[in-house]
């Protein structure tokens, strides 16, 4: 194990029927908040109303930033961050999901950011100013947003989406309510899933050595996101299944699974070009891309993790060890087909390779996967990953 | 799953060679510092004098309360209140294990709590005043305390002991460095994994439907401390070891497992009434209790829950349903043997059953085992308890 800092102070409420408590929490930080969300659909769940009858109880001087897109924008967080130099933001509340909470989070520290945005925050990667205070309400279980430091913001015009870290990002309160998901598509529900189990497996399938505490709370999530994503699909308003898929996104990828190792996501870093050419769905494009990855490092040395996620994770038993860790990579790729997931890119609308090539420079440019990753990857590994996710393919 | 808060604001530094970060840490609260340790087990190891080196680098003024009690006692409290308002104290630094932690966040609360301290503080049991900032340099892992708001305060003359919460009492720094707990003796660091297990086996064991990610962390952690205990008992200084061992005994009670459940904790308010009786060591007293209490209380109805325990954690299969349950009870018991722990009360000194009835009484009086436990237990059920603990037992 290696050495870490465990620093996570946000304020989690969780369950029904908290949302009461919201205007206390917005007052200790002042009246001028700015409501961030998405597409709409908080208008359509009735959570919109809801929220403007808290405000209206409560004297807030609410500003609105609308339309969110799914990988946000770096004109959007411009855009939020002048709305609160203009109306003196006190407070930046995101209501939705993680391209939501990270637009947020980027714009409560371009407050404070002077000149171009894109160059003085996002391609520095790690921030050291202030923020405005985020106070966020999740309404997806899948990115983990609402209890870390991170936001991952794109620029479409340079078709490049990186990822910013710092302390001033990590939201004040979280209200996680699980009924907030009930209204959550079938696709977006096994997307979100997708990403939970991505930040657990890029995480677990990582070379430090005596991480038994790490891996077992990830086997422990990723069993639970097997266990609940199936039942969240067939009964959409199920509590069980919406509050363990929600705590276990949260608990992801609020450093419990990933500190105290070294190392580079892979899946992470391909997909985010697939995502900043073609804006498909992250979650999507990680559940595609994670069992070629798999298949494409399985050799002697990442045999023994293989094998022993197949045996925890999948209850493969009785077969050789080579066999058994294809097995479980199969039954990855199976689950993922059996919760309605496309699993090849020419499902999600890319019907060539001819980026392939730049896309793999880029992925090994932007990221550490080259000498960091759980095995090394070049940008001919990558691109390799790419094309094996073009077509439908078996591991056994 | 229950509604719960999830708030724990504690700055985790994990890892060797981290004390060069405590002037700077302590720096941040002043200048006065009261050191609280217990039986000088810190001068033995050399951290003692690691400590004053960087206090007179730091021109720190230290004023020390040593030889804190295993089952910390009021009257040290006491001091330690007195020496903070005599000294101008700005921080409090336990250098210790968990008797040494909840005994300094008594003392820091109690600066500013006048008159009687039993009364105005412990039989309060809730806190909601405020407390001296509290840094701790954790020596043994245990208890948790280092990453939680809960200390239990004993009074031996009036043979009582008990926990008291409250959120100033959480502390804001905690060094967590495995090569502190190298020279721990093999009984403590046994009674020490011993107490881990319990604090997970008494939130894995209760009666909230739908908490996946509770059981299945709690899982995790256990597995864990099965796993590298008996690899610390044979190399006290291997790290990995060690280094699991101690961030799973703050991950089991720092409201990771627990939060999410009603109920109560069965074994601890039945050990509570052994030690505040005979003052027997923590850990122990729970490894006698546990296997007896789950042996009472299997039936129909807890069935799932133990045979789960059994097949996930001891690895039981092919046994009918309750058989599977009482093996997983007999290989815990027999994995506290083999770990060199006493597992009847006669050899930790009690060697009659006088006083089972009062404790039983008093189990009862001072929790709420007796309508929120897993399962229900009344003073006859205590003192049952307890009785089976008299003899060596075979479960199956």
């Amino acid at each position: 194990m290696e050495n870490f800092d465990f620093h996570v102070t946000t304020d989690i409420r969780f369950g029904y029927d908290r949302l009461d408590e919201l205007p206390q929490v917005l007052n200790t930080f002042g009246k001028n908040v700015l409501l961030v969300y998405g597409g709409g659909s908080i208008k359509k769940s009735g959570l919109y109303d809801k929220l403007y009858e808290l405000f209206n109880q409560n004297d807030n001087h609410v500003v609105e930033l609308a339309g969110v897109d799914p990988n946000p924008r770096i004109e959007t967080v411009q855009k939020g961050a002048q709305l609160c130099k203009e109306n003196a933001v006190d407070v930046v509340l995101p209501v939705g999901g993680g391209s939501v909470i990270d637009c947020s989070k980027a714009v409560a520290a371009c407050r404070f950011v002077s000149g171009n945005l894109w160059e003085n925050f996002v391609l520095k990667r790690s921030y050291n100013g202030p923020a405005l205070p985020i106070v966020t309400v999740l309404t997806l279980a899948a990115t983990g947003s609402e209890m870390n430091g991170t936001c991952v913001i794109s620029n479409m015009d340079a078709q490049i989406k990186l990822g910013v870290h710092g302390t001033s990002l990590l939201p004040k309160v979280s209200f996680l309510d699980p009924t907030n998901t009930y209204s959550v598509s079938s696709y977006q529900t096994a997307a979100g899933s997708a990403d939970i189990l991505s930040h657990l497996m890029e995480n677990y399938f990582n070379a430090t050595p005596g991480t038994e505490v790490q891996d077992e709370i990830a086997e422990g999530l990723m069993k639970t996101v097997i266990k609940y994503l199936p039942l969240a699909l067939k009964e959409p308003d199920n509590y069980t299944a919406r509050a363990n898929l929600m705590w276990a996104s949260t608990l992801a990828l609020n450093g419990l699974v990933g500190k105290g190792k070294s190392g580079s996501w892979s899946c992470h870093a391909m997909e985010h070009e697939l995502s900043a050419f073609y804006d498909i769905t992250h979650g999507v494009g990680l559940a595609i891309l994670t069992p070629r990855w798999m298949a494409h490092i399985l050799d002697d040395d990442t045999l023994p993790k293989f094998q022993r996620f197949a045996e925890e994770i999948w209850d493969v038993k009785g077969e050789e060890a080579k066999r058994t860790a294809e097995i479980g990579i199969q039954k990855l790729y199976d689950f993922f087909v059996s919760c309605g997931i496309p699993m090849t890119l020419p499902e999600v609308g890319i019907q060539t390779e001819e980026n392939f090539e730049e896309m793999g420079q880029r992925a090994v440019a932007h990221s550490s996967i080259s000498n960091q990753g759980f095995v090394p990857l070049h940008e001919e590994d990558v691109v390799s990953i790419y094309r094996a996710c073009m077509s439908e393919t078996s591991f056994v």
